[in-house]
């Protein structure tokens, strides 16, 4: 058996911290029994919860600091200004290796800002996107970027392809996962010049993947593809807008049987059914979000998550870990910047 | 009382053309009795259906081409070899001022290549955009562009504002729309420099708008604003993602009920409240995307649309005609442009 893993959290970050995080700590200890935690944040705050969860307070350690990042901080001055913060602290535990990566439900922007600076970029890539896998009808999908860029180039744009494929088949299980770009149509002619560049880059590559060429929006959640890939701009409003619009659904049928009686017996009778179905959408089973280009783990949870959502989190950065993610994607990586440079030497000729 | 309106039809778009614009008239008529109707297309298919569909016959001159666009043609193919195709001879017929509006359920692409080409945009507007009212939680509102123009500047997003601004008051009966900028934060600092200078402008304008910032994607289906304002690019994927998302979840909700007996049985007893609920969000409730800053209305029906889906595109424009969509823009870009003017002169003295 291999050595126990570390996880170094951000005890501080989110809006429920750090009550939800020691909770999702103890949560998380039922699947993952030999994880061991390092909490960074303000022990006056952590140790009395840990008295309260004790499974969480034997695989704890706290490492006591003051300082944290606000939600509202901008992330160059988090980089400036942090460095004795609690999200700082956990992301310097893995450069160390003392971790095996880190979990935060704080500012995105911050974490991402630091984790760039402390981990840096895998050779190969230029810059690191956010991914996360969502349920579609067919089976889980994996998107990014989902904010880390707001506008990217096509060369962006192919190493997140190539980052999402390894993610699909490491984390996801698929064997040989098919990937598509986002964008306003199927047809070759439609979309920005970087989309379609990305797209003639990824049909001519020498990498085994299985390029579908273009998606448009309503292929997201009907999984027509296992990797979506686009800027962070479109990304990160792609997905919340389906969220929002998942939420809208949920009111709406709720308002619907609540509103007769029929409909209320009805529910009730059918409450088994209902309760599957809520489990199958909610959004605390797909929290996580991973920074893919790092040397490191790093996985964002949801700032607004519930102890629930915090132990997804750390399930899905376990899980990189174990499927060793990061070794994938520096092999495609190495191979892909090889392809970028002859195609960039061969325009210059 | 005034002169009863003329609607020019392109009876040969969309998937089931002519057979459902057809039966989409005859449905139309039960609500406006006194509308006239132009069918441009192939006589020898439109007729026969006008056998059947006889309130339709009794309001509708068929203009005989044999020429159509069809779906996959490329926008400039279709401005360039399609003068008489029946989406042109459509067209035409507003800008000849035999039709008040026009309507169609073809080739979007060529639909606003042609729409522009022939009716040309209001003064003061550079660009039209594709506009489309959506149910949210609040109640509708109204998002744009949804597709003409994969990248926008900040003057475009303002003017868009604007358009949607006076779209949500005459046509949504909102007395003060609130307009938002969709973004990936709410934060100031946030997003591409387009949308920062579109959301300086507009919170500067002297026009009464009421200008809310940025909004992120969850917030569309909450209806935190009435006017949605982004790039095509990003809307287009937005609302599809939208759309895939609220099937998805209705075939999962399908799915859980008719996986159990007791589900069956609870829908079942339900099935007024679940009935309500689907009318609620049927998609065929909001067909119809407009294009708004042309001289001249013109509409986009969903191109896989049944009869009820063309009846509400066909309501759609009778509606824009009715509340001087145009006339409330015409004053409103009006005022915008002296602005916009002016700004562009201080920044090169």
């Amino acid at each position: 058996m291999s050595k126990p893993l570390t996880l170094s959290l951000d005890a501080m970050g989110g809006d429920n911290a750090p009550e939800k995080i020691v909770e999702g700590v103890e949560l998380a200890l039922e699947k993952h029994a030999s994880v061991n935690f390092m909490l960074f944040g303000d022990q006056a705050k952590i140790k009395p919860l840990l008295a309260k969860f004790t499974r969480a307070a034997r695989r704890s350690r706290v490492i006591h600091t003051e300082e944290f990042v606000t939600d509202d901080e901008k992330p160059g001055h988090a980089l400036r200004s942090g460095r004795n913060s609690s999200m700082r602290l956990a992301i310097n535990a893995v450069s160390d290796g003392e971790a095996d990566g880190v979990i935060s439900a704080g500012n995105t922007g911050a974490l991402m800002a630091m984790a760039k600076f402390v981990l840096k970029t895998i050779p190969g890539i230029d810059r690191p996107a956010i991914a996360t896998s969502f349920p579609t009808r067919r089976h889980g999908s994996v998107m990014l970027d989902l904010g880390a860029n707001i506008t990217c180039n096509a060369d962006n744009l192919v190493q997140f392809a190539v980052m999402g494929e390894v993610f699909a088949r490491h984390v996801l299980g698929i064997a040989q996962p098919s990937v598509g770009i986002l964008n306003v149509g199927s047809e070759e002619a439609k979309g920005s010049d970087a989309v379609k560049l990305a797209a003639a880059i990824l049909a001519n590559t020498k990498l085994p993947i299985k390029f579908q060429g273009f998606i448009e929006g309503d292929d997201i959640a009907a999984g027509a593809v296992d990797v979506v890939v686009t800027d962070g701009f479109t990304g990160n409003i792609a997905l919340k807008a389906s969220e929002g619009m998942a939420r809208m659904f949920g009111a709406f049928l709720k308002e619907a049987l609540a509103g007769s009686v029929m409909g209320m017996l009805g529910a009730f009778i059918a409450r088994g059914a209902l309760e599957k179905f809520k489990m199958r959408v909610d959004p605390r089973r797909y929290n996580g979000a991973m920074f893919l280009g790092l040397n490191g783990i790093c996985v964002k949870s949801h700032g607004s998550t519930d102890a629930l959502g915090f132990a997804t989190a750390i399930d899905a950065a376990i899980k990189l870990i174990n499927d060793n993610l990061n070794e994938g994607i520096r092999e495609d990586v190495a191979r892909l910047s090889g392809e970028l440079q002859s195609r960039r030497e061969a325009e210059t000729v």
